[in-house]
């Protein structure tokens, strides 16, 4: 308790209703309950957000399934004779008509368990929100190990029930398929494209849901009325906590599920049509459930080192602490991975490597784990240097406020531009070193070594809208100026982390999707992608062009949904008496209404683009152009996605940075309401869509089409290309 | 004269200090004797800027030439000794010592054209700058009529140019080279690359230079002092002119000569390694100079429409008169390629399509030629939509400014990326088709087709900142509101026509670049460029990623610049006492001097970045890489550079939209002052280095690094690839 004289986070503005010093005061029982009610507030909104979200998604899922059995059944017309197999010579596989009705199954076993990993983060986010500002009164320390258990329990959760739903259903398919692993494992990808249109839809639609009540929540309030952020006056505030919960929470929690499953399943398909699948080797085949696997152990071990080998005491020690756990679960998982490759695979095999057969060491997986595990925290590394403010690019950026609005804009598009150099490096690498070991199972055993530490990843990246939500608590419930100071360096923290989190996103997204690509062009039988073939150029300019597309849509979203919320804020700072001075209560189910319209229908048009591209493409184009489509969009999207959430990170950081005036030449920025904080504050409304709503978004869209494709390969091979024949 | 009574321009606010209505008051000897004097500033000021730029590229120039020679004299070990040719069995060809000698000539040849089109383009334009202003006196008639054959004349001279000194150059070197067309059309793409590397230092110079001023000026005079633009109490006035004419007219004349000479010289390399060569038919060899030649005469009748058929007499008719040269130069243009196509080719030829052999038809060449024009138009007309205040996307972006600067940065960003689709998908199109019907050939002579009417647009392009330059001349002589007005409504069709301009830049480029990136490939002897490979994956991937570095440093070198002529002109403002109230001067010489330094210092980074990347990923990695980056680079950089200079010139457009106040929905946001202004003119400032500086360098950067490495090619594929062999 002592230690929190240390704390030296300076107070902004003034603004604060609540100026008593002493500990405890406003902080009693009546706090408490005050506390119980927001929480129930928020409870309930992002509940029935969720649930109205997923009666949209079931019919979607129902309506794909059914695509996915038409397509797929197509292939051979509905035959359900058994046909030689298709890489092991001399066997009988399944009918291609049970391969269709597996992936069918596949793909909603996928999406039921992306829900339900979206569902539940959700409920231990929106519990552990108002708990973390209970036990900010005990201190920065217990409020610390709060949110971050709190985090680690849903990392924890989603990633083992991940894994079990897979291994499960690969036994469960097992059953039927007994010999015929090509068909197991080919339907089994099913599950990777379930999991990943519901991150989609769920990134998408809570990301606008999320930045459409933040942007409309600042802009009114902030901007125009001058009231600190999450004042209750603001009627769009419940909303704002509502978005960070089905947003930030539920909607990434789906996403790195997502990840999760597609690089198992990119991996799985690959083994399988190996040396592995050809002698029936459970072991070498179920390696990448092993690797994911021990990566769950690993991460637990490393939680210990937060919360209970060094313990958090001081405000300055949360960064290093989460810092801390990066490290720790990267050299400790290089360790595990060096035992269980040893343990599991034979010491030598062969691979398909796009015809020709390649000899592969079990040292090269391991090399291929690490590469991907140390890629991660050099991404990790790079997006705090980016994005943390106590480094000179965020100081650079909150320095050039002084000039205006403007000058912080270019500077920090300027910054998110170069934030991508290093992570691209670090990508290329990777792909470079796993692809040389072991074509391109290596990439996606490199994908899965930087998944691997994804209970981490997951939990230092709950941690963040926990923090956030705390402090918003915090504020409603008026609680005293200490606690939020509390609150506030948590959350300063949790933003370099949530940056962090999407930085290992896409970076793992780039791998998965290469994997996954280059398992689609084996299993549509594409020989070569040959960029001076004039279908497959054609399909690299414009899967290019799909990353701006989506993005266009998705901020125009945003925006289109802020605007709405902006005229229901003014119009209830106008038409409610009182509302002002505090008296009268704002109506915080309309503005969570606006957010939840806006975002089920404007979720639609960006989730059927990534979607219907690729099978447009493959239909009507053939395999050669979808194969450029995927490259061209991978490519580009990388770039932007990793832009999009650094520029975004940086604006809400230089934010807080003038806010805090932890330095003397933060001093010389600030307070609160200073020209140059209102500079700050219009970068980081800019930031918001791009970092919360298109940017992490993009890796679902790089992901999902490359899935899809793989999915889908058999029909293309067999029947697509209508028109470029 | 009466027709001036149609105005229907309103006007923004009432800050003008000039309110008389009756023509000619303050317009007569004595504004005519300031202009004459502003004239003179400006034009000292640009030459001054020029020389000096000129002097460094010296230095650079002849160091690169040496270098040229060097790396392509070592492929044979400098022997001088003739040895077989690569396409033409049993032929000897000049040895590779002489190719070195000849590309390094050419490069030089090229660098001083490029050099000299830039410097003659600038002394055109600030000469028509104060002619224009003074013609405005007359009506918009005749301002229009001066403006636009200013730019017309420019746009010939530079075609005109560039035209004769290659055919020169090829006349002049085939007295040595005799037969040997390989070796002759090889060291002519020297001429591309001396061209293009001029126009990025011009470009990147330049458009540095003028944003520096630009941002500078508009931060402390509109938004801090809110005294109007180009008022003579701002100190950086004179650096803003001036850099109007060194950035937007010599930068973009060296940029558009750039392409121009690398589509015709990749035309002429690939055209020398087909049955033309081996048959020494130098008319169908010469096609595409052909079709460039008949071009400018096609332009010649074009501008007859807008200066002598249908005159402009209104201030509504200035855009359909522009829009009307885009459309008949590519109606006219198609019949005289038809005519040019039958008479100068064959009816049946060979091409060499990466190992196979094509025949290919006349017609599909005609064909080729037709829909790189049509792509040109179909281009132009979509930037038009998303640029020009008549349509909604601008309005919508206008209307945004209601919320503040925040929604006007995301509505803005949000068409920029929207804006891309279009576009990428003619691209696409030309690319396919072209390279369908002659393989390589096809795209590169899609490419010259759509740079056939470059003439026209570059008058139209050239347009923009003479008038853009003849109001801030009116505004600071002092003239009246009516010349104001006019040259306001002229300005006001130049920044769409500029974004026009900007959008053939870009598509030419990218077709350009294709074309170069096909004769490397084919140069290099790479037989295939597949995706598949690490070593090209890695390759794209690091490509699609340098745009965005590019970007980054020359977005920052702008952001840097600008503060440092905030301060400056801040300080001026408070030190130099009556600076205000227009009793004393400010001083001008140094805001050009600060607007010089950056731009000179900042250019290099950044140059450094291109020229090195295709040297280093060759010499290093090989030439698979080197391919892969260059596909990389072009389909990422092309939607960077078309969202940035759309988003940037909907921002302008959206606050001149506001400034007008020509609509009722237009008047809601302003006048002049408003909240909406302000916050439309800190988007402008934003686009501001996006579209005049990043943007537009793009081109340069992806057409740059294909046509370097076409000429370092026998390098790359003789002594290439030091680590990965």
């Amino acid at each position: 308790m002592e230690d929190d004289e240390q704390e030296d986070v300076g107070m902004g503005g003034g603004d604060h209703r609540d100026d008593e010093e002493e500990e405890g005061a406003g902080d009693g029982t009546i706090a408490v309950a005050r506390c119980a009610e927001i929480q129930n507030a928020i409870s309930v909104g992002a509940n029935s957000f969720l649930f109205t979200q997923y009666k949209y998604l079931a019919t979607f899922t129902a309506v794909f399934a059914v695509v996915i059995f038409l397509f797929l059944g197509s292939v051979h017309r509905f035959s359900t004779d058994s046909r030689p197999c298709q890489y092991t010579t001399g066997q009988t596989c399944k009918p291609a008509l049970a391969n269709a009705a597996f992936s069918s199954i596949a793909f909603l076993l996928g999406a039921a368990t992306s829900v339900v990993s979206g569902y539940l983060g959700m409920r231990i986010a929106t519990y552990a929100n108002a708990r973390t500002t209970l036990e900010a009164r005990r201190g920065i320390g217990a409020a610390f190990a709060t949110a971050f258990r709190s985090g680690a329990v849903m990392g924890f959760l989603l990633s083992s029930l991940g894994l079990l739903v897979l291994y499960a259903t690969i036994k469960a398919f097992g059953l039927y398929y007994g010999d015929d692993w090509e068909g197991l494992y080919e339907s089994v990808t099913g599950y990777g494209l379930g999991g990943s249109s519901m991150a989609l839809f769920g990134r998408v639609g809570g990301g606008i849901y999320t930045k459409a009540a933040d942007v409309g929540a600042d802009l009114v309030g902030k901007v125009e009325r001058n009231i600190p952020e999450d004042d209750p006056r603001n009627p769009a505030v419940i909303a704002d906590n509502v978005g960070d919960n089905v947003g930030d929470i539920a909607g990434m929690g789906s996403d790195l599920f997502g990840s999760y499953a597609e690089s198992t399943c990119a991996a799985l398909f690959v083994a399988s049509i190996s040396s592995f699948g050809a002698d029936h080797d459970f072991a070498a085949v179920a390696y990448p459930l092993l690797v994911s696997a021990v990566g769950i152990l690993v991460c637990l071990v490393t939680t210990l080192f937060a919360t209970d080998l060094f313990k958090v005491k001081t405000v300055r020690g949360v960064a290093p602490a989460l810092k801390l756990q990066l490290v720790v679960s990267t050299v400790l998982m290089t360790v595990a991975a060096l035992v269980v490759t040893f343990a599991a695979l034979p010491a030598s095999f062969t691979l398909f490597d796009f015809g020709e057969v390649k000899q592969v060491k079990n040292w090269h997986l391991f090399f291929c784990v690490a590469i991907g595990l140390w890629a991660g925290l050099a991404i990790g590394f790079t997006t705090e240097y980016f994005t943390s403010n106590t480094y000179s690019p965020v100081r650079d950026v909150a320095d050039s406020c002084k000039t205006g609005a403007a000058t912080n804009v270019i500077f920090g598009l300027a910054l998110g531009y170069k934030s991508v150099i290093v992570p691209v490096f670090a990508i290329a690498v990777c792909i470079y070193v796993g692809f040389t070991l072991a074509s391109i199972y290596g990439t996606a055993i490199a994908a899965l070594g930087m998944l691997s530490t994804v209970a981490t990843g997951l939990a230092i990246d709950a941690y963040g809208p926990i923090s956030d939500n705390a402090g918003g608590i915090a504020e409603m419930a008026g609680m005293s100026r200490r606690i939020r100071q509390r609150t506030d360096a948590l959350d300063a923290a949790g933003n370099t982390t949530a940056a962090i989190g999407k930085g290992f996103a896409i970076g793992s997204a780039a791998l998965v999707s290469l994997a996954l690509f280059g398992a689609f062009v084996s299993r549509a039988g594409v020989a070569d992608v040959n960029v001076l073939n004039p279908k497959v150029f054609v399909g690299l300019l414009v899967g290019a062009m799909l990353p701006y597309w989506f993005s266009a849509m998705t901020i125009k979203s945003v925006g289109s949904a802020a605007l709405k919320m902006v005229e229901e804020v003014r119009r209830q700072f106008v038409t409610i008496p009182g509302l002002m001075e505090g008296r009268a209560a704002p109506d915080y189910a309309r503005c969570v209404r606006i957010s939840t319209d806006a975002s089920l229908r404007e979720m639609m048009p960006p989730g059927a683009l990534v979607l219907l591209a690729p099978l447009v493409a493959g239909t009507f184009f053939g395999v050669r152009t979808l194969a450029g489509l995927l490259a061209g969009a991978l490519v580009s999207g990388v770039q932007i996605a990793i832009s999009a959430s650094n520029s975004g990170g940086a604006w809400d950081n230089a934010k807080k940075y003038i806010e805090a005036g932890a330095s003397d030449h933060a001093k010389t920025l600030g307070p609160k309401g200073s020209d140059a904080h209102k500079a700050a504050v219009i970068g980081d409304t800019i930031g918001d869509p791009l970092k919360d709503t298109s940017g992490p978004s993009l890796n679902i869209l790089i992901k999902l089409m490359a899935v899809e494709s793989l999915v889908f390969a058999p029909f293309f091979a067999a029947h697509g290309g209508l028109i470029f024949k």
